[in-house]
This record gives C-alpha cells, sequence and structure tokens, in this order.
C-alpha cells in the first residue's frame, strides 16, 4: 500500500495530495540539485515492488530483500543507489517483549523509497519534522534518510527504558524475602535484551560509515546529524550491554539466594524437628515398663514429666531463636 | 564419480549429456572469456582426483585436501586457479543434530570442478538454477561458486530454524512445573550450535574478500551477488551467536529452577513430618506409665486424644498450607 | 545560572567580578592568539542556553545536547569549534552508590562555556588551578579544558578507592563465618561497578585523539598534558575492570560458601537427630509389652537403661565431634 | 647429542654417514643457492650449543633461548638468520595428560640446525619426507624449516582427537544415571586443553607471517606449503576453542545434574520416612494407656492393627511411586 | 636516597664512589655518544627529585608521577627524555600474596635515573651484570634501560611459579576427599592473579614499541634485546592469564564438589535414619495394648523381637553399603 508519494524541491513539498508512481518517476529522472520524491510504502503487494524496481531501475538483490522480512541492519551500496535496512523495536510493557518491524530504504538519483513491513515506527513524524526544516531538505535524499534513522533510533529510547524499568522491578523481587524467585522472568528478560542488540549493534558500523562520509550521495552537511544519531545509538548499545551484564548478574545473585534460602528452611526445619524430639525421648522413657521406675508411682510424677517436656520444648525455642535458626 | 560435466558457452549449456573428461579438459583449455567447464563429483574414488588433477593441472596441495574431509571452509588461491571448502549443513529434527557435508571446489581458467563428500547440499539445483540465467552464466566461472555458495548457505537457513524451535520446546521444558529439568537436552543443543557455529563463522572472512574484489578471476559484476551471500551467512552466524548465548543462559536459570524446586520439596517434606511427629508426640504421652495420670482413667480420654490428635494434624496441615508449604 | 565569567589574556584573568555576557561575545569575537573568555553555567535555564548559541554561534545539534542531562562522554568536532561531555563521578560512602553529575564545554575560537548537571565536580578549583598557571593558561582555550578534564578524572579516584573498600569489607563479610552471605550488597557493587564503568570508558577515546594532537584548536603543547589525563583515566578504567572482575569472582566464591555453608548444617542437623534417636529406641524396647523381658523385673533395669541411654548420646556425640559433624 | 648431520645439494643428500662438525661450517659457508647442512641435534651437552654457536655465528640470544626449555613458539629474525621455537604435543591416552616437547631450529645461509628438548616429534621422518621430495628440498634451508613444522603441526592431530574421545566418554558418564559425577576428570581435560592451547596459538602469528612472505630467506615457492601448516594450525586451534567452551559448558551440566540428583535423593529419603512414620504413628495410638479404649480389648484388635499398618505401608508406597518420588 | 652514581664511558664506568649530583648534571650535559651517568635513587626524599628536577631539565608531569607511586607501567615520550614506570613484583610464599614495588626512570641525553619505590627489584644486580658488558654499555643510555626491564621481567618468573605451585596445592586440596572446600584460598589466588596480570600487561605495548624501534634515543643493536624481554613478558603473560582461567575452572569444579558431597552426606543420613527408624517401629508395635497379642505371652517373644530388630539393622546395613549411601 502507498502511503504517501511527495515531491520536494528547494526544501519544500511541491504537492499536497499523494502523487501518481509514474509522474513520480518522471521527476525523479528530471529531478536537479537538492530535488527529490519520497515515495513511502506500507507492507506492500507483491505487485508493488515489482512496479517500483522497473520505474525506477532498482537492482534486483535490493528488491528480493524488500520482499522478504527478518533482515539485518545494513546498508549496501548499488553505484547509483543505497539499499537500506533498518529494524524498529516497540516495547509491549504487559508482555515484557519488544516488538520488532522493519524499514527498508531505496535511495537514488531523485528518489528515496520507504517500505514498512511490520509494526513499529511510522515515518508521518519523520516526514512532518523534515518538512518543517526546508535547510535540510534542501540537502536532497539524503536528508530523508537521516530523519527516519534518526526516528528509528530515538524509538529505541522508551524500549531500553521499559527494559530498565522492569530489571528494577527484577531486582527488588530478587531481594525480597517474600516473593518466589522470579527465574523466568529473569530469563525471559535477557532473552529480549539479546535480541535487542541483535537489531542494535549491527546499525553501528554503517551509521559509522555515514558520519565519516562513505557515501558521496549524502551531502556532507547531514554528517554531523548522522554523527549525532550514531552517537544516540551508541548510547542505546552501550545501555543493552550494560542491562544484558546486569541480567546474568542477576541470575547469579538470584541463584545464591535460593541456596541462602534453602539453608534458611532446613535450618527451621530442623529446629522444628529437634523441638519434638525432645519431648517424645521423655515420654519414651516414661513409657518404659520396667518394675521398679519410682517417679511412675509418685503422685506429682506426670505433672513433673509434662512440665519437663514443655520446659525442653521452651529451653530449644528460645536457644534456636538466639542462634538464628528459627 | 563424476554426477555432471558441462560446457557453458555465451551464457548458455553447449551439452545435453554429460561430456567426456578428456574432451572437458580440452574445451576448458580453449575457453575464450565467460566460457567454461563444469565437472561435478561425488564422493570420488582415489583415481578420479588424480587424472583431474593431471588434466587440470591442479595443486598437489588442493589435491591432498581435496581428497580428504574435515577440512575447514576456506579460499585458497593458487596463482591461476582458487581452491573452496565449504562445509554444508543439514538439521537432522529427530536427533537433533546437524550433519555435515563438504563440497570443495576447484575454479581456473575455463573450469569449475566440484567435489561433494557425506550427505548435504545436492548441487543440481544450484546448477539449473544458474541455467536460468544466461547473464550470469557468461560471466564465468565465478558465477558458478556463487550458485554454489548461494546454496550452501541458504541451506543453513534451515538448520538454524530447526535449532531455534527446539530452543523454544526446552524454554517451555525448563519453565514446566511437572518436567524434569532438560539438561541433557540442552547440553546437546549447545554442543550442535558450538559445532555449527564452526562449519559457519571461518567462511565469513573469505566471503567478505570476494565481496571485495580480492580475487581477480571472479567478475566484477558477481561481487553484489557474493555481498548478499556474505550478509545471508552474517545473519546466520549472529543467530547462532545468539542461540549459543541463549542456551548457556537456559543451562544457569535451569539449574536455577532445580534448586528452587529443591526448595519446594524440602519445605513439602518438612511439612509432613511436622505433621506426622505431633500426633506421635501425643501417642507418647499417653503411652507413659504414671500412676497417677487421671486422663488414662477417663472414659472420654480415649476419644478426646484421638480428637486432639487430629485436630493438630488439621490446625499444622492448614497452617503449612497458608504459608505455602504443601 | 552563570557561576562566573572571565577574560583571560596573557595568562592572566583580566577581570575580577563575572563579565556581562554581550561584553563576553564581544571579547571572544576579537580575541587574539591565546586569549579567552570562560563562562561558567550550572544547571542553565532554557533560555540561558539559547541567548549563548545566538552570540557564540553554537551548532544547534551541540546545544540540544547540553539541554539534556544523560549524554555520553565524548568530544565531537563542530569545524570551528568543539563540544564535549564529561560525567563526573562522586560516591557516596553510606549508600554505596555512585553519583552521576555531567559537565559540558562548548570550546571555540576564543571562547569556554562550561555547563555542569546536577551534583558532582564544582569546578572553581579547576579554575582557580589554571589561574595560578599563567604559562598553561597562555596556551588558550585548550588549556581550560585540560584543567577541567583533569579536574573530573583526578575526582573518579575516590570513587574507585571507596568501591574498593567496599569490596573488602564485602570479601571479608564472604569469608567470615559467622556473617550472613552479602548478595544482595555484592550484587548492588558491581551495578555501581558496570555504571561506573560506563562512565569512565567512552572518554579514554577522545583524550587518546586529545593526546595524539587530533583538535586542531588545542596547543600542541598541552598534549603532554592530556597524555597525563589519559594515563590516569587509563589507571581508573583498569581498576574498574579489575573490580568488576573481582566481584564476579566474590559472587560465585559466595554461592560455594553458601553451599558449603548448608552442608555444615545438614551434618550438624543429622547428628543431632542422630543423637536423639538412639535413646528413643531404648526406651521403645523396654516400652514392649512382652511378658518375660527379664530386664524389666530387675531392680536395677531403670538406671542401667537411662545409664545407656546417657551413655549412647555421649558416645555418638563424641562421634561426630570427631568427624566434625558437630 | 648430534643425531644426523647431512649436507643437501641440488635436492640430494651428498653423505650417507653424518658429517663432522667443522667440514659441514665449512659447507654451509660455501654453500650456493639452494645448498645447505642440516644438523640435528636431541637434548644437548651445555658444550654442544656453544660450539656450534662459534661454528655458524648464531646469535647470543638465541643460544641462551635454546639452552633452556619452555619458550613460547615463536620466530625471531636476526638479520641473517632465524630462530625458531616450536611445542611438540603428545597424548598420553592412559594419563589423559599431553606432554609436551620442543623443537629450536636455527636458520641461516646454508645451514639448520634442530635442537630437540623432551620428548615428542622425532624428526626422522621429516627430513626422510624432505629427501623423497628433490623439488623442495633444492629450494633451501627453508624447506626443511616447512618439513619440520609441518610434521610438528601433523603430530598435533591426533592429541586433538584422544582429547575429543575423552570428553565423548566424559559427557557419556556426566548424562548416565549410574554413574558418578566425573568433576575431577572434566577438570583435568580442561587444563591440559588450556595447556595446549597455548602451545598452539602462538604459532598461528609466525605461520601467518611465513605464509605472507614476510621471511626473505624462506623461498616463495613455500608460501604456500607453509599456507597449507597454517590452515592445519588454524584447524587445530579452532577445535581446542571448541572443546574448550564445551568443557565449561559440560562442567556447567553437571553442576546441574548433581543438584538433580539430589532432589531425587531428597524425594526418595522422605517417601521412605513418611513410610515408616506412618505405621509408628498407628501402634504409638495402640500403646496409649487409657482405661477405656475399646479396640484394645478385642481379639481381632491386633490382627487389624497390623494389618492397618501395612495397608498404610502399602498405599503410601503406591503413592510415592505414583508422584515418582520412589 | 641515592644509592649510587656512576658515569660511564666508553663501555667502562669511570668512578669507583658514587659521583656527586652536580659533577653528574655537568659530565651529562658535556656526554658523547654512548657516555652516561646512572643515578640510582630509593625512596627519594621530597627534595630529592626537584634537585634532580632542576640539573637535569626533568618534565615537570614526569616528576610529578615519580613522586607519587601506584603509576600504571608505561613508557611516556617527552622529546629530548622518556619516563619509564615499571611495576616489579615479589611473591611472599608464606601469605600467597604478590607483593608490588615500583621503578621510575628517566632517560635522557647523557643520563639515566631510576627511582626505587616500596619492597622487590634491587637493581645493583642489573647494574653489575651490564658493568660485565662493555659492547652493550658502549650503546649509551638505552642498555640501562634494557638492563633495568630485563631485571624486573626476570624477576616475574618467581611469581609465577609460586603461583603456580599454590595452584597445584589447591587442586590436590580441592580434589581431596577428606580436605574442606579451599574456597576461601581460590578467591585469594585469584585476586593475586588478576592484580599480578594488572602490573604485566600494560608494559607489553611499550615493550613492542621498544622492540619495533619507535624510541629513537634507544640504540637499533639493543631492539634485538628487548624483543628478548618482550618475549618474557609474553610469557609471564600468557601463564597468568592460563592461571587466571585455570583458578575460574577450579572455582566450579570446587562448587560441583561441594554439591557432591553434599548429596554424599544426605544419603549417609537417610541410611542412619531408615537403620533406626525400623527397629523402633517393631518396638511401638509390641508396645501396643492389645489384650490379645500372641507373641507378647512366648518366652520367646522378646529375643525374638530383639533378633528381628538386630536382623533388619543388619540387613539395611548391607542393603545400604551396597548402594553406597553408607
Amino acid at each position: 500500500m502507498i502511503v504517501d508519494c511527495a515531491h520536494y524541491k528547494q526544501g519544500k513539498r511541491q504537492n499536497e495530495e499523494p502523487l501518481e508512481l509514474g509522474r513520480a518517476a518522471q521527476l525523479a529522472r528530471a529531478s536537479g540539485e537538492g530535488e527529490f520524491v519520497w515515495i513511502g510504502l506500507h507492507q506492500p503487494e507483491p505487485g508493488d515492488l515489482a512496479l517500483l524496481a522497473e520505474q525506477f531501475g532498482l537492482h534486483e538483490l535490493a528488491v528480493e530483500d524488500a520482499e522478504r522480512r527478518h533482515q539485518r541492519p545494513k546498508i549496501e551500496d548499488y553505484d547509483d543507489s543505497y539499499f537500506i535496512v533498518l529494524r524498529t523495536g516497540h516495547y509491549h510493557e504487559r508482555e515484557e517483549t519488544v516488538h520488532f518491524g522493519e524499514i527498508h530504504i531505496f535511495i537514488g538519483p531523485g528518489y528515496v523509497i520507504t517500505v514498512r513491513h511490520g509494526p513499529g515506527s511510522e515515518l508521518a513524524s519523520a516526514r512532518s519534522r523534515l518538512e518543517a526544516r526546508p535547510d535540510l531538505l534542501a540537502l536532497g535524499p539524503g536528508a530523508a534518510v537521516w530523519a527516519i534513522v534518526d526516528k528509528v533510533v530515538d524509538d529505541y529510547f522508551p524500549v531500553v527504558e521499559g527494559i530498565e524499568d522492569d530489571i528494577e522491578e527484577v531486582e527488588a523481587d530478587v531481594f525480597a524475602d517474600d516473593r518466589p524467585a522470579p527465574t523466568e522472568r529473569i530469563y525471559h528478560l535477557k532473552r529480549e535484551v539479546i535480541e535487542f542488540h541483535r537489531a542494535v549493534w549491527p546499525l553501528l558500523k554503517p551509521l559509522e560509515a555515514l558520519e565519516a562520509g562513505a557515501f558521496v550521495r549524502v551531502h556532507d552537511e547531514l554528517r554531523r546529524f548522522f554523527r549525532d544519531v550514531h552517537d544516540h545509538a551508541r548510547r542505546i548499545d552501550e545501555q543493552v550491554n550494560t542491562q544484558r551484564e546486569l541480567l546474568t548478574s542477576i541470575l547469579e545473585a538470584n541463584l545464591a539466594l535460593v541456596s541462602v534460602s534453602q539453608n534458611e528452611i532446613v535450618k527451621k526445619i530442623s529446629a522444628i524437628a529437634a523441638i519434638i524430639a525432645a519431648p517424645t525421648l521423655i515420654a519414651s522413657v516414661y513409657g518404659m515398663n520396667f518394675e521398679y521406675m519410682p517417679e511412675l508411682d509418685e503422685r506429682a510424677g506426670y505433672p513433673l514429666a509434662l512440665t519437663a517436656m514443655a520446659a525442653f520444648v521452651l529451653a530449644l525455642a528460645l536457644f534456636f531463636r538466639r542462634i538464628r535458626w528459627l
């Protein structure tokens, strides 16, 4: 589905309503310095990409990639054009899961084509933000790439913060005495962090190349803006690595605490067992059938025995409390 | 065994039936730009390779390697020719084991010789896929190398997905209360992942060299196709690394859960022990042989004692249920 | 809030009282070699930075970063100026927490603007230390950068030492028999160390660039001084890495000791259980109701039985003490 | 002890019997292209090396190293000569230990001197293999170096395979129910693997240099042969790394299984305890001394009580079997 | 304290008694090729360094570093001079602790100044060893640096060997049945190894630079000697890394063995409990007060009951011994 198709010239959008594709291709071919069309697709039909490939002369390998999801983030250079893959991230708070979408970008002389797959970052806000900056818009298709990458990376921040919050909850759970060990949740969070790292990390190298000016079709003025995005992406990546390391440590601390809590339980049990065993022994003694057991004939024998039992129980209970086994 | 032997010229197969070896060598020697013979062998007899070495002037070290299996994936440059080793992977779902095969490729002026060892990727489909692309076929022997490497790497995807599925099953097992800890299966999967990584990882560097155009006999037009393969191989490798890390975490989570489950057992046992010990103590008390134990002479003594026991048992059972030990 | 604003020329401060901003900008524009103004801000109001940006022509991306906290440490080159982000660290001994602040520095021809966020390193001491060194002051704005970075890095040392002290306390706790396992504290310290590493580590690369003379506006004479700071930062970083590794080992040792202590407890309990079970068995034997049990009729039976019980208890206690279970 | 001393010229050995040292030095000094003497020593006396150093002008630092064992594998360039250190490996199957030896090689214009220390790779087979290849022999002293390094690296394969076999045995042990946890053996194997890695790993870099042609005295024709050795060494190294990782995972799996087996034991014990405690409780009840306990006077009381006990025991046993605690 | 001060010229010491400082500075200034003074200080007073700085024109940052201990090993280049920091190591066998000292070296045209802090490597032996080598001494101040670094690195070997010995003792302890788990000692050793690594590792890079000839004031003839030291330092570093890895594995093996030993204990306890519970049950049965219990009236009842108990105990004991729980 084609979402929007606009023609930009001298930093201004030239058409209100989406252009027709053939017209857009014509404008792209005839475009001058800093002039371009931006075509936005969302989950395209099989035919859509074929049509675009024909109109704009996209490379078959790039089109093949754009048809399927689950590509790695990358920037590929095809002489006269680039193909860019980005993974968008959205944190689903309740499920504690990162949902991934994908954005594929074709950029060539006079055109930018964006293909969105799955949920995640809509691009309308990136487009309108860029349209509010005629100075950048006038720098050509590279500016659109910057606007999109900037949006995608900015959308990583809520993901990292969502995970951070959940890690703090998990920490509280682990060290709280009265809550069960959240092993499954820790593992689940770690899985999400690892997956998220795989979406962010491959982006760093292409962003570094963009910052270094390795892509000639991207205007030099934009390098600082890509440096800014690169800096944000590295911040995300460092935080993700920290979270991964923290979760590993939490898993270990959790294991130690499970063992500590087992010690506590074993102590408690053995204290109780000892407390019950002592009066039982006394009772067994006076249950013996010897002829001559003077205590048995004493009137006070029975109450004294009961008192002795109670005294033992109390003494043991106090003792185990003092050594903190109870 | 020679499986197929074809002569390609100007992007078209020249012969229907497999050529005779001597004729193929002749054609190879006389081949022009973009013309070559492709000889396919499967588990060759000792004599086969010697014959080929003589006819095509293969280097002794390359032939020595091709005779034996268990080579590392690599691309070796012998001035006028290359020797390539690939490891094919096939996931045996039921055994949860990756089966490895090997493909050795000799590529020189006017010829491509492929030697398959063990099970795994047949090459007929790679050949017919290539024959359907005269434009690539016309680029010479390098196109055949691309078709083969592309096939081998594409065949890695089902392996990674098979392992992914098994990891998800193992995760479910680990966190299910009523299934035993699948330690052996986790370990076994990790072993397969490590082995598989060893098959994929050494391929990345030669593929990078192919992408960068380090091998002069490979036509420049093909570099993008090798970049595509390289991208796929890196995707595989990143996923394999993720799986390795996940399995390490699962092993740790599994350990924590085994300890947690031990805590549960110990709690249950101690609850049961306490529940039995209490009435036993009461019974022991009334088993004492004191002369003056007024309760013993009461008619209601016995039923009251039994009631007391039952009450204790019930109270304790409720208590332990409330603190969730039972 | 503007904290101080001074004009430096030929190695000397030219004004006692803080300058007015407009005047400062004027002086900066007209500044000669080694002459500059240094404006210090602390938690600026939104308007402050906008005003400065206008007066000194600061780049929009740098200003955007300076408005928000939680930037990564970095040095960014904007043709005619640099933007530097530093994270300051302060160890709160009682909470065992590292408190982070941030310092943002704009440096351009004839000016240095420092923006402090949050708690941490005041800069007055860095300023007065620099004012005491006319030789360095005369080298221009780079000298101010050195003074600030040097102060920030020097302030890392008490953090590392504070953590070191706490690690030693934790070690003592772990290996002391009579103190509970400090799992939470170990984890907490590790978290702080990881966070602190994230503040220090990204600084190393820019400092290396300063040492290597990659920033042309920094006088060559200062390179040695930056090398000195770089050396200190690396020392910090190596120590932080060591602490991280130590804390991982402590967590593991802690886990082993928890298990060892469980063994001790289980041994103790079983010894006590055996000690009580033995006399209970004897008592049960003499509680049997057989007609012909000769011992029962013996006058000495009862005292002998009691003696036997006591002897058993003693023997068992001695035995368990010898095998160190008690 | 001098083992052999031969003069090679135009690809052929010139003498049957070992040459006298002085004569060998003379021949070396007068040697032309591709002509050299090869002197083989085994555990030399102190004087032997001094004599050789004098005759062949060996560098004092190289001689110092050659006198002592426990050197790291390396290739050192001394203008007119090289000094090479190799570590040989031999797997002692019964002890599951890798035995290390050392080979030191001096190579200069017209001579190769090999010094063997400790057990391990004899070099006679390397020498005779080389003598069977006049084409390589004619390439000068570098060919001898190749023959030796090739032999040393080939001798690593049985070591890796021996360890592989033992790892498979250990895996079987770990996952077998009825065999004790082989912790010590796992640790021991890991130690051997780590030590072996230290012998192989430092060799990779010098072999890469040989492959790249960094050593001018080694004939270019030999570079492919060194590439072959390098490839083998890397294969060994990758396998050793895999083994190290596997052993780490086995140690972890082993730990998990020890805990699982403890759970099994604890379950079994508690089942048995419950099974015994139930009839004991019944017996205690009928051991109470109440006047009015109607069951006691019943003729069928006793057999019924016994039956009740047996029924309880049976019911509990069946129950515990069903929940798999027994 | 100035320990020694000598003037070297043409490979020979010129003075027997230590020179006076002023005279030494004079000689240094007037020194020709290969001529220099070597001043050795041990734990200098504050004034000593100031005096030297003035006389020899030492850089303020280097002097600042030399006044304080706890520097990282490094080589700093100050145009006309170098400043070198080395950490010496000495293993205290009884405490199992590495004691660190520091040596700071100033080297410039015509002078070498060595400053020793704390315990560790005296330098007299390095000096006399160098004085015995006129050929090296004649190469100028660099020769003194070599002599010192060589001494420092050679003194690392006993440290590594001492730790190696203790690791072997610890291994024996871990796997011995009758000795307690040496967790604290393992941790302590690992701490020392980590600390020691921090002293050795930063030295590798400067030594590599010395070997590569990056420091112009060091005579080219000495590069081989620095290569030799570099090789030794790398050997140390590789061994230290191996030890670190071994200690990590020992800690893990130790943990597994603690768990295994707990299993053994739990088995033993449960066997004993079962052995005692069985006769207790029998006794309880015959303690029941049923009217009609035929066995009670049998004369042989009591001895038979006792025999049954003994038989049960024996049978259970044999059974538990056979399944190796006892």
